[in-house]
């Protein structure tokens, strides 16, 4: 059984402070989207436990995936893997696997106290492992840890995109050199006519010119074929009559 | 009184189907920072009347003041306005400024039934003008309803940053080329020691040559200084024994 919503909670006070521009959600976004997943809700938080704690179990149990973008590196402000455990009610733990591939890696000197913090996820954990880099993101529950770091991050929510979504969702744009508010009242029977259909409008600068989308989206090609066809049959009707 | 808590509630299909990268909240983070006051939340949510009452009014509750962006157009999909009249619990009435102004602009034949759409905000609401467009965005009890559009949303954020934060917030990046668990202990205790500075370490690439950096904010100059120094002299120390 995949997952058909999801959601994605962004942990990083970096995001919030205007320092770095998100773009693990942005990412995948576009990937749930071509998976057939709905992306229902992002979040994003500061590196807060109880902040983690409440808006976590708030969004486990709304959707039925959770992933998580940040916070599982080795200094005191990587706190998700604690914060998630105690969200799930559950020891953190460490991983013997994790502690061999480091020791493994590092050699035993080399296994300081801020790589033994990486090697703990909450017990129960499946490890989400990726070529990038030694420490795994970890699966508990409905629940997808994933790191923070882009390059990371995208490597591994590709390891488990196979978990979501059953029919991919496809788009079409169409331009509009017409304000909204011209096409409005027909653009809404067309989003009435075509419920299974999201029809989306999306206006460039104002003006004398301006330059819009209207956007379709959804999972049936037949059926976004017809909606853009009524769309542009509708827009054809108000350019000549202008 | 100003507020020193902000949230940002994004609403739009459009950035969680990943057709759209988020670029508000991008902006508005940025600019609370400078003027002092702290973004605790994001939420990306839907165009979805029960999302945006259910979300608004955790975070209206949560936190001093709430930023929206997106859904106040003309057509079907945009429904923050009435929306959130319904999480206020108020009646969404047409504003007699608006209908002027926008009948001035368009003629008594343009006021059309999407302009008509855009001239409705929750009763109780404060215009909020701005050069770019004819539609103000509003404001009702401590949350603000802006434009999706940037451009327009930055020149509405621009207009009512005055009332946030009383004393900015200031950024020291340091930038360190060695790997985080090496430094994570001591960085930890240089945190301890500088409550009032925020802490943040921010890996680059994996491997050999790691290029990451650590990031100290607070709202006083000196404190950033001295954390900057304790920063420098343990990295130091750490590369030296190397």
């Amino acid at each position: 059984m995949k997952y058909q919503t999801a959601a994605m909670l962004v942990i990083g006070n970096e995001v919030l402070s205007g320092r770095t521009r998100e773009a693990n959600a942005y990412y995948a976004a576009g990937k749930l989207f071509e998976a057939g997943c709905k992306l229902a809700e992002v979040a994003i938080i500061p590196d807060d436990r109880e902040a983690i704690i409440s808006t976590l179990n708030r969004l486990r149990a709304e959707f039925d995936a959770v992933i998580t973008s940040g916070g599982i590196g080795p200094t005191h402000d990587d706190i998700t893997m604690e914060s998630i455990a105690a969200a799930f009610g559950v020891e953190l733990i460490e991983h013997s696997y994790i502690v061999q591939a480091m020791t493994e890696h590092f050699g035993v000197e080399g296994l300081n106290e801020g790589r033994r913090r990486m090697s703990r996820v909450p017990e129960g954990s499946r490890l989400i492992r990726c070529e990038k880099t030694i420490a795994p993101g970890a699966h508990i529950g409905n629940v997808f840890i994933l790191a923070g770091v882009p390059y990371i991050f995208e490597s591994q929510i590709d390891s488990i995109l196979h978990r979501f979504g059953d029919k991919p969702y496809q788009r079409i744009e169409i331009e509009v050199e017409l304000p909204e508010s011209l096409f409005a009242k027909q653009l809404t029977d067309i989003q009435e006519q075509f419920a299974d259909v999201e029809v989306g409008s999306y206006p460039g600068r104002c003006g004398p010119n301006p330059c819009g989308k209207i956007c379709l989206s959804g999972q049936d090609a037949e059926r976004l074929q017809q909606a853009r066809n009524s769309v542009e049959q509708m827009l054809e009707k108000i350019s000549t009559s202008q």
